[in-house]
């Protein structure tokens, strides 16, 4: 299986477009589009994508970043570092012998970009694994997607024509909906208990917990369990 | 020294733009441009070109390819491999790795992109050393300029910020003027010395010679001490 694609947000079709044919280029075929700014289909994105077309006409539509991360396993976003989150940053050639590995082990793997001017909003960067970071020069770094989507996916066809040796001990991580569902159920647990005392610092404060709990990197049976144990936590502590 | 960029007959101001863009991401700073099709400067140019238009002010306009070669030791096209001709091909890794050892050990680099739909003519192509071919999908090999750049300079970058342990005992292969020199030298003694009896098979046969002295990658001394020789048998041969 080849890494989905979900472009978060995106604005101008154009660059829809420069993506899908960047795609084609390099072999990949899924792309996702949650909520584009100026609806869908969208004449530019076609216009710019040249032979890509079919790239755009199969496009699944979401109306937010969660509900596209359906089927995934293993998100890694191409964005800049946001200030005040700890989470893992590595180059493309790094992510992209992990995505190439994580497919053999059946984990299915999403390449993540965010809107053009704006960048992913925290909430939805910490719902990926991973952070990819093109090296630039420091005078100029800002790459547009359809620079950046270039450099990922002719990382990833290196890293897919490459052979490569796989060999893994972990089983594969859950996919992104058991993830969800463990955090919308810690969330509920933790509005129920109060455990936000200071609403301004909520946001912040569950970044953090997501993200640290993200790191365990645990299988769909480790996500089960880890949910059982806290049902059961919380209900004692109800009766 | 970074290497220099150079466009043959570029088409779309837009284009242009968008390399001098990503040149600015990846730290590179010269531009050359052969007879830029819709003349120069270019609004669509500056427009693409973002933070990156002090490199579109400082670009250099050249006539011709042989001219927009004045300094450079080796050129790397980006660009299909081409029929008829006996070339080197490698990858943008390979040829970055390349590039930086040969600036360490003096020789200045170009990486040269032809016109968007024609591709560089084979006149242009054998006076380059090598070809890099981006590896891209069988079914959609056609990356546009503003696609193929970001990869080319992106490995560029990539390779100029590894630590490189730079050991060479070849000497600096020699700047491309020489080569021009050796070349038209040579050609004129054929020329005078009837060697293309048919007209028609010429513009091949010069190709490959060319190809095959190239591959020498003679340094300045060994070129002068080559175009004596010739001279000297040319001379020779009309006394």
């Amino acid at each position: 299986m080849t890494p989905v694609v979900i472009l978060v947000n995106p604005q101008m079709g154009e660059n829809i477009g420069a993506v899908a044919r960047a795609m084609a280029n390099f072999g990949l075929t899924e792309l996702r589009l949650v909520a584009p700014r100026d609806g869908w289909p969208n004449p530019n994105a076609n216009n710019v994508a040249a032979h890509a077309v079919s790239i755009l006409e199969a496009a699944k539509i979401y109306p937010d970043f969660r509900s596209a991360l359906e089927g995934i396993h293993c998100a890694y976003a191409t964005t800049g570092r946001p200030r005040d989150m700890e989470k893992r940053v590595i180059t493309p050639a790094e992510a992209m012998d992990e995505v190439v590995k994580n497919d053999a082990s059946g984990a299915a793997c999403a390449l993540v970009f965010g809107p053009e001017r704006t960048g992913m909003t925290n909430e939805d960067i910490v719902l990926c694994d991973t952070i990819v970071n093109i090296p630039t020069a420091p005078e100029y770094r800002s790459l547009n997607i359809a620079q950046s989507s270039v450099v990922m996916f002719y990382e990833w066809f290196k890293a897919a024509t490459e052979n490569v040796d796989v060999a893994r001990d972990l089983p594969s991580p859950a996919p992104k909906q058991e993830w969800l569902g463990l955090f919308d159920q810690l969330e509920s647990y933790l509005d129920g208990a109060e455990f936000f005392r200071v609403a301004d610092k909520k946001p912040v404060m569950w970044q953090n917990i997501q993200n640290f709990l993200l790191r365990g990197k645990w299988s769909d049976q480790e996500i089960r369990t880890l949910r059982g144990v806290l049902r059961s936590i919380w209900e004692r502590r109800r009766g």
